[in-house]
């Protein structure tokens, strides 16, 4: 019997410990909210599963409570953030604030995060914008696990890119999707269910398909097996374009942050990473009304489209999630066993009750 | 036996037509050198293999020759530009020579054009920014080709993104990838050699793979049969983020410039499409050599993976681009026999010689 939980009770409790950690109650706030939207939004490997992670980042130093951000470099509609190894949360807000307030001023804003840290679901991030009448956008680098297109090894992470455009009376159009074909939350889950993987998903070093889900999962953090990009493998049905979107990606991240290419992965601590924010406003192009009535029309023009025989429906990005949202809102949010136990613990550890 | 033409020849001649087509000597030079320049960099399907394509518009006046080309509204960092139905050689050089300009004076400059037209390779404006110092982007909508994630109908464009990135001495980076899992044009490709399709491109209406080459391009272009997105059929590899990127696409070209959604195409003229153009200072982030020069040895290292067996190497994005580039400014562009008669009724129509 699956648990159930109550989101606001969710949220007060990851606040409570971030703030026991010594993060500013306006930071553990962020950090709280950014966590149970992602478990609200059915994200459940970016939501409270990963605490325990955050706890352990923050307690080891390799991440910090009380970052010194700074900004480095700046133009009017650019800047160059220093994270300074903070919660990868705190260092996203304000980096995505920042994006926000240049685009108010100069009609777009980007912000690229130099020693940033996971920062949990990209889309998080994008939708900040979706308040200002603005396109958001958040990309993050990430361990290289990635196989290039015939290439042998892990070279490039699964380096994720987020799109937040609002709408009026339907919800906002969400992307969060990593480049290559799988995110590797979606490996742990299989190891957790033991549901064997699709051919197509992971390869060994000889270019074989890895299906059996425990070994996949574990066997890819140790960079032993390969996640294709997304398009699959070789070049026939695109997997050139997954590979060079995710290249593209840790070259906006990484690259323009002064890094010399993929994240350097240390066990059992926090990595660096490089991180990419935008905003872009809407009415520098043309009134935000009339913009988000059409995104309306266009929404519902594409969930209207006939679906395949055998098909339910044909979606858009972020309805799932906006689905799930509602669901959760009101049923509360459902938590595997082990999360529970992970968090049962860290209860017990900072002596609350959850 | 394939005829090769010396690509200065190819140019002369392009650039010939187009001012005979009373386009200004300026705009003509950039029409043709766009053309050759996918034809130098192997992209067949976007060079002059199109020209008749031009010449038909400007002559039935669905491309106007000399565009009142207008900013319609800007900030510091963005514009809305009126392309007037310009050939979109003209109107994509203007907005991205906008879009730089931006970038010198604000970090970055992002111009989305209302009433454009057909570009050409999506990758060769993005370049544009490469010679700035700045990294490049441009995108377009197309025909509704593509079916959205679990749909019989098509209802996105092939949608196109294309990023230019600098480097010292290695070939820039330049990703210029359709959404779809294949352009258009390699299809019409497949029809001219009759070499059966992959199933995973193209659907029919009730969702069964067509691979007949002659008949899946005719098909598509009826909307009788439906290209697939990258990523494939369903979510299990990923076709919903194909399907996510193009429909993002579809906003910031077509929605942010007041477009209700998608392409309207009338058979025999040109479409109207919005575009998206950009250019990101490398000069706002870090000091450019320190930037190319990082690029270098990163797009070394991907060149230098050990490749999976059987597999030759592995390439980054740009890299067969260039290497076709070198080889055709020595040995002259490759024409195909159909294409090679297409210029000489051109030539004959002006009284030109090829």
């Amino acid at each position: 019997m699956e648990k159930r939980i109550e989101a606001n009770r969710l949220l007060l409790f990851c606040k409570r410990v971030f703030t026991l950690l010594d993060l500013t109650e306006a930071d553990a706030e962020v950090a709280a909210v950014a966590l149970v939207a992602a478990d609200l939004r059915g994200i459940d490997s970016h939501g409270v599963a990963h605490l325990a992670r955050y706890v352990r980042g923050l307690q080891n130093g390799s991440l910090k409570a009380r970052p010194h951000i700074q900004v480095l470099q700046e133009t009017p509609s650019t800047a160059l953030l220093d994270g300074d190894r903070g919660l990868g949360f705190i260092v996203a807000h304000r980096a995505m604030e920042l994006a926000i307030s240049k685009a108010k001023a100069a009609g777009s804003g980007w912000v690229v995060v130099r020693r940033g840290t996971h920062y949990g679901a990209a889309g998080h991030w994008a939708a900040m914008a979706l308040a200002h009448g603005m396109i958001g956008f958040s990309l993050t680098t990430s361990a290289s696990r990635v196989a290039p297109t015939f290439g042998a090894r892990g070279m490039v992470g699964t380096n994720p890119i987020a799109i937040a455009v609002p709408a009026d009376q339907e919800p906002p159009f969400v992307l969060d999707m990593a480049t290559s074909v799988v995110p590797i939350g979606r490996l742990e889950i299989h190891a957790r269910t033991g549901e064997p993987l699709p051919a197509g998903w992971i390869i060994d070093t000889s270019g074989q398909p890895v299906t059996e889900p425990a070994y996949a999962y574990q066997a890819t953090l140790r960079g032993e097996t390969l996640v294709l990009p997304l398009g699959g493998a070789g070049e026939t049905w695109g997997g050139h374009k997954g590979y060079g979107l995710g290249l593209s990606v840790e070259i906006l991240c990484n690259i323009l942050a002064g890094y010399a290419g993929a994240v350097t992965v240390t066990p059992g601590r926090e990595s660096e990473v490089g991180q990419f924010f935008g905003a872009l406003s809407i009415e520098a192009f043309r009134p935000l009304t009339e913009f988000t009535t059409a995104m309306d029309r266009r929404l519902r023009e594409f969930k209207n489209t006939p679906p395949l025989p055998g098909a339910e429906r044909v979606l858009v990005a972020g309805q799932k999630e906006f689905e799930a949202m509602q669901e959760r809102m009101q049923h509360g949010i459902p938590l595997h066993e082990r999360v529970w136990e992970d968090l049962q613990a860290i209860a017990q550890q900072f002596a609350l009750t959850l």
